[in-house]
């Protein structure tokens, strides 16, 4: 396979980059040159920046390939440390030698997504047309264009067909839409703690995150970076509230209950005096310095959009014909995603005759679950992989 | 029984209006005179207001009374039209003639809480220290708190004991606060979609809409009134997030679904494309035309403080001896207030040797079915209502 129409500009065009402890600063590809892109808007996307990290060795029949797709506020950095927190990647716990992306076996990919504010293009880069940052005059993009960016990197790499596509929640629906999408490009497909659409509970979640955003004066009409302000305050009771969401109420009883923040009694007032408030507050103010508050809206909006049955008439019909192997994973106190999403998802793939095997995780971590560390859901995945890499006549190394 | 340091200031002293449709203006009353009232916080609230509202007719031996809890965005007007919106009262459907809270029967109590803003004191009243609203300068109240100006108003009446104290979410809260502080004083009690203490997401939910409150420019720290403005954007989006918790996930499924607003395709924009987005945007519009900032900041605050086990020692230590009636009512979809909450309430009544009966509706409309007119919810209270005013000697009229 020939890399078309794309320009590598990483530091290292090397192919093969091991995870170490030092910080990394990734690889970026330009794509969509010289043909552009056509968005699912109808609008074209011409010589974009994708940032992408690898962690482990592509074999030599390019057959060992696994893309990780990342969640709403994750990015490339996996594994490793992160280059801007300094904290392990989002997903260290699952990538690495010996662990189930065992990256003594596999070639990890992680891309940036499309409009998201880690070195992939999106809301806050400068529009070539008018030498400011893009703001509102980014085109809305959806999971599907997310897709079809990752694809040209994947040929842009030189990979006929990846091993598998994975990732949980939004990376779930990427996962899914891959599977529709570009079939002989994957041998497996692992969607976790996702569906096949977003429901209208969380559409309506992304709405209150969308409106505190636009509700905050800073935000400027999405122009804030022009004006040299952030509408930092915004985007943190955005992030305060999606993150309740990820979380099971006995999880959150059982990390804080009614414990209060190192102080005896109650204030009377208006301080944290319960530890969730002040967890909660951490989380929001953390959040803004790692994070876009336009890239924030255009990707909740990608998730809202995302619909497979009302794209290809149903579920089943998304999938019609399929080789690909499934490995549908969902969490049993996940109230986000919950398990009966991941079961319409499974009718749709049986009625395509898919092969498809489904695991519900017992916990009550929420959906946070699928970050997390929990041996059934490790050992599923484990097993499911290694069992797809015998088939497909992988060996170690 | 006499009617102590207390001055009726309604423009009708008659005990007994019958509900009707011409728009009310209520009782108000000045309590805490001569003596004032103490608050939990250790503060004396004395010569405050308290606005409320009857329906139907005191009898004569002044044993027909049930008190009507409201809940956080409720007020005094539970039945007829409401005088500010126009529309029906929050709990029409079960207050009137032939209703569950049969006003040919019972006189009907209702009176705004404290710290609420339908004409109680509350944040927005003038402190006489300053001639200014309170705004924060307002003490922090406790559900105990609003019960115990409640008991002034109950004396203030020349009610001895109350037939029934029910309400719903917050005012179930006060229900049990009631039955725990005065047990002598009702008969019956029913709290409805509520627990014995506000949980971790509760309070992390509360803490998200005071965050989006106090986040908006407008807030001014509290002070807007004498500043002249209000929060109005991050009212609206408190407000939005918390209507999300009021609905099951199915009920939004089955209302809106992904259903798009006046449109036949996505716009690929941030207009509300989707009914659900709509809905929750009106949901906050309207509510900043009704409500005050500030004083959702003090209701939820009281809400997050209410833990019976903790002042109490225990649930069931709450309720030792007690001699109430209780009917505890759960809905099957109330994510807020889940069943498990209200068994965990009905154990520890159980360990007190309380009377107590439990029923669980079975529908699928969350949170607020506690406001709809749903007929196995509807005859239950029927039902244990006349169970109970039979013991209670009661005779229609």
């Amino acid at each position: 396979m020939s890399i078309p129409h794309s320009q590598d500009s990483s530091e290292t065009a090397e192919i093969g980059d091991t995870a170490t402890e030092a910080p990394q600063t990734g690889h970026k590809v330009v794509l969509g040159v010289p043909a552009p892109m056509k968005l699912d808007s109808g609008l074209d996307l011409a010589g974009f920046t994708l940032a992408y990290q690898t962690y482990g060795k592509l074999n030599a029949a390019r057959s060992n390939a696994i893309l990780v797709c990342h969640a709403l506020t994750g990015d490339q950095f996996a594994a490793g440390r992160h280059p801007v927190t300094g904290k392990r990647g989002w997903w260290d716990n699952a990538i690495g030698p010996g662990k189930p992306l065992d990256t003594d076996k596999y070639f990890i990919i992680c891309s940036n997504i499309l409009g998201g504010c880690m070195g992939t293009i999106g809301p806050k880069d400068t529009n070539p047309a008018t030498g400011k940052p893009y703001s509102l005059a980014f085109p809305v993009i959806t999971i599907g264009d997310m897709v079809n960016a990752q694809k040209l990197l994947i040929d842009h790499l030189g990979i006929d067909q990846l091993f598998c596509v994975i990732g949980g929640s939004m990376g779930g629906m990427q996962v899914l839409d891959w599977a529709s999408r570009y079939p002989d490009r994957l041998f497996a497909a692992v969607p976790i703690a996702t569906a096949a659409r977003c429901s209208a509970q969380n559409i309506a979640f992304h709405e209150v995150g969308r409106q505190a955003i636009m509700a905050d004066p800073e935000w400027r009409g999405g122009d804030y970076l022009a004006q040299n302000t952030r509408p930092e305050r915004g985007l943190a009771v955005a992030r305060m509230s999606a993150h309740i969401t990820y979380l099971s109420e006995t999880a959150l009883h059982r990390k804080f209950g009614r414990a209060l923040q190192d102080r005896k009694a109650i204030t009377y007032g208006f301080d944290a005096d319960f530890q969730v408030e002040s967890y909660l507050r951490h989380q929001g103010i953390t959040f803004v310095d790692r994070f876009d508050a336009n890239s924030y809206l255009y990707i909740t909006r990608a998730i809202d959009y995302f619909d497979m049955a009302s794209e290809h008439g149903s579920v089943a019909e998304a999938f019609k014909g399929t080789k690909v192997r499934f490995c549908v994973l969902s969490f049993s106190s996940d109230w986000m995603f919950p398990t009966y999403e991941s079961r319409a998802l499974v009718h749709g793939l049986n009625a395509a005759a898919a092969n498809v095997s489904f695991v519900e995780i017992q916990t009550d971590q929420g959906h946070d679950s699928f970050l997390l560390d929990i041996p059934d859901y490790h050992r599923t995945l484990t097993g499911f992989l290694n069992g797809a890499a015998a088939h497909r006549g992988l060996t170690a190394k």
